[in-house]
């Protein structure tokens, strides 16, 4: 057997103690799997008096994670303490230029940093792995580096925010409004305090970033990445949703098309029988859609202790075996510069909603918005009338340009019946 | 970049000739991945003037594949031939001897001879890899070796035949009879002319046995599967299932137990809003259960050329790039032997059926068979009457041992007022 593989931890949250945690528990198995011991040596947070739960005896604690990056007993840094720049980004530059591998979950980081990290990495010809930071405990990264690595992939879409896919799977089942769920779901843990970067899609789209650039092999461009949050979820379109056939999700779609590739984080709605329509509650989903494979679709818990734990050991157990995959799928000289398609080229069909003043000849204005922009009406649906009250029109249109839908809309608003800024919601059909 | 890896490929089926085709439209793409050129070399195959829709030019071709695998160009070689024994062993243990890594798609051969296999590549220190044998191209030979490694796993189970599963989906959802559907499915080509390993579950149980033995690090043990296929599988039992919330699956189910594993392939009920009733038609989907990552799904094609090759593939790249994980996930020395628990002492709720006379006592009768036995009745449903016909009377009973299940049908079997030999579906809950 090899020497054992020395581990030092950046971050001792709820994450890092599982870490180490499990790394204990099932240590004879590990170390049969990765062929040899893995062992932290090191561990670095700034409280070192709290109770996380496990024992941290025997290991060199450093107050500052910056000298942990040094540390000549360490094989592998594991940065878990979060944030796209300061301290979780000098920890992992710092750890690569003095030859450790790294691994972490920091999504914002990989998202906003991982070109120049996966350089610096590739010139230290060391490991930069970050399997935890999309989809928690799913395998996604490694299934699309590895297991699909034959393909070229046509697409990649999925449920990558839990507590997106938890909100929005409580109102479609309660018919509760978006702020009364959220609430309950801060109150319950499932939401941080500040929510924003979940509930605002930007979470989702660090994730999606980097599936698009693993999957297309281009430099990862979070910058272009077109992002809406659930924010405006109600329950009413969630309810018409329902009456055409289809669930509302968050989703992430990146789509590669022969002028370049999408990658958008919106609401959306889906068939109610396709795959992605059954991943409920906090778990993730991810679609992935490859030329020689087809479809394979991932499901799993996107975040909390345990799957993230998962996902950084097997990282680490990886580097213990030798694996050697670059941090994209490619080495960096090999990733193409991405060129992303503006949303107003996205062509897709669309849900419409409009409220207005129930009187004669307003289908009339709405449909000739629709016409003076070349927009083909699919299925039209009309709230039961209540006398004095705006009533809900519902429709959707067939594949359209963004453009011609966002023309129609500004049009739409600007007629006097329409009461209520109009309500539009791409549908993902995942026919082609 | 590195010298190119040179690959030999023994049977040009569909499977063999995809593998060709991927291999050069995603050439680039595949070499940018594997940091070389990925170049074959050799094929061998019976009959040279079939058309196969790719060119084989320039090949070296080995009328018989034996001679190939000690041809010194040769990093790899691929086996597609099929079978558990004969030329495709001899092929692969002759490879490994000769010191090729192996790429293999044959889950018999595994199943059978994975342990030797395993020892001799290991001996000749090159990889014996093989994806494609379970689950077509969705990667969960490399999830569970790899991705979920971190894990102590408690128990994986899955649809592993496309054939069963279309023909179970077509029977739920159109009500038709097994034999038809059979028909049908063989005459659209999604079940073989000789559909017995299919239908009789063989298949299935080969996959198992594989999945079992890298989730548990345990010896692989084909002969210890129990299986049972879905011939017997009726629509008034569907119907039935249906009624009391569930779907009819052929499930393969490994589970760790304190006293040994489970392997079992066999049809289930399962939960109509259970994940792995969501997998229809020719798909197939696997579900792990870790102790780190909790419950993870992954679905796909099961079969199919595009799918097999994808996998194939998907294992050359890994050896090009220098991977090396043992095949069953730790080296055969560290495998444990394998100790089944034996079907009979199974423990889990049953669904039966009775087609009885439709007298007074009858249900005293069949009431009493069960306390006989120690065996507790959850719901009950009865078919409307038909006079003088017999009648179905259908129950589900709760977890109780098998062995207390057999003995209370043998009873309930033997009753005069039961006229045809019982019908037993166990029922799986995935609770614990």
């Amino acid at each position: 057997m090899l020497t054992p593989l020395n581990v030092g931890i950046a971050g001792l949250g709820t994450v890092g103690a599982e870490v180490v945690r499990i790394l204990a528990v099932n240590a004879g198995t590990i170390s049969a799997r990765a062929g040899r011991a893995i062992t932290v040596k090191a561990v670095s947070a700034r409280n070192r008096s709290k109770d996380r739960g496990v024992s941290f005896d025997g290991l060199t604690w450093y107050e500052n994670a910056i000298d942990m990056a040094s540390d000549a007993n360490l094989d592998v840094v594991v940065e878990l303490i979060g944030g796209s720049d300061g301290i979780a980004k000098n920890l992992v530059e710092t750890a690569l230029l003095h030859s450790k591998h790294v691994v972490t979950a920091n999504k914002a980081l990989v998202a906003h940093h991982g070109l120049g990290l996966a350089a610096a990495a590739e010139k230290s010809d060391v490991s930069l792995a970050y399997e935890a930071a999309v989809a928690g405990g799913i395998p996604i990264i490694k299934a699309l580096r590895e297991g699909l690595a034959a393909n070229t992939i046509d697409g990649v879409h999925g449920i990558l925010n839990g507590t997106c896919n938890y909100i929005l799977t409580n109102m479609t089942e309660s018919g509760r409004p978006f702020d009364e769920v959220l609430a309950e779901a801060t109150a319950l843990g499932y939401a941080e305090l500040d929510p924003s970067f979940d509930v605002g899609g930007i979470d989702a789209a660090h994730k999606l970033a980097i599936l698009a650039s693993v999957a297309f092999g281009t430099e990862i461009d979070f910058a272009s990445v077109y992002v809406e949050g659930i924010e405006h979820v109600s329950p009413v379109d969630i309810h018409f949703a329902k009456k055409l056939g289809y669930g509302i999700k968050l989703l992430g779609v990146a789509k590669r098309r022969a002028d370049g590739i999408e990658q958008r984080v919106h609401p959306c709605m889906v068939p109610v029988d396709s795959p992605i329509n059954h991943v409920s509650g906090v778990y993730n989903g991810v679609v992935v859609d490859g030329d020689a494979v087809d479809t394979t679709l991932y499901e799993g818990r996107g975040a909390g202790a345990g799957p993230t734990a998962s996902a950084v050991i097997a990282d680490i157990i990886d580097i213990a075996r030798g694996a050697n995959v670059p941090a994209f799928g490619v080495k960096t000289n090999c990733l193409k510069a991405t060129k992303t398609v503006p949303m107003l080229d996205h062509i897709g069909p669309y849900y419409v909603r409009l409220m207005v003043v129930d009187e004669p000849g307003v289908f009339a204005d709405i449909a000739s918005c629709l016409k003076n922009n070349n927009v083909s009406m699919g299925s039209v649906l009309q709230q039961s009338r209540d006398p004095g009250e705006p009533v809900a029109v519902v429709m959707t249109v067939h594949e359209t340009p963004e453009k011609a839908m966002v023309n129609a809309l500004v049009e739409m608003a600007a007629l006097d019946v329409v009461v209520e800024r109009p309500i539009m919601i791409r549908i993902e059909s995942f026919s082609d």
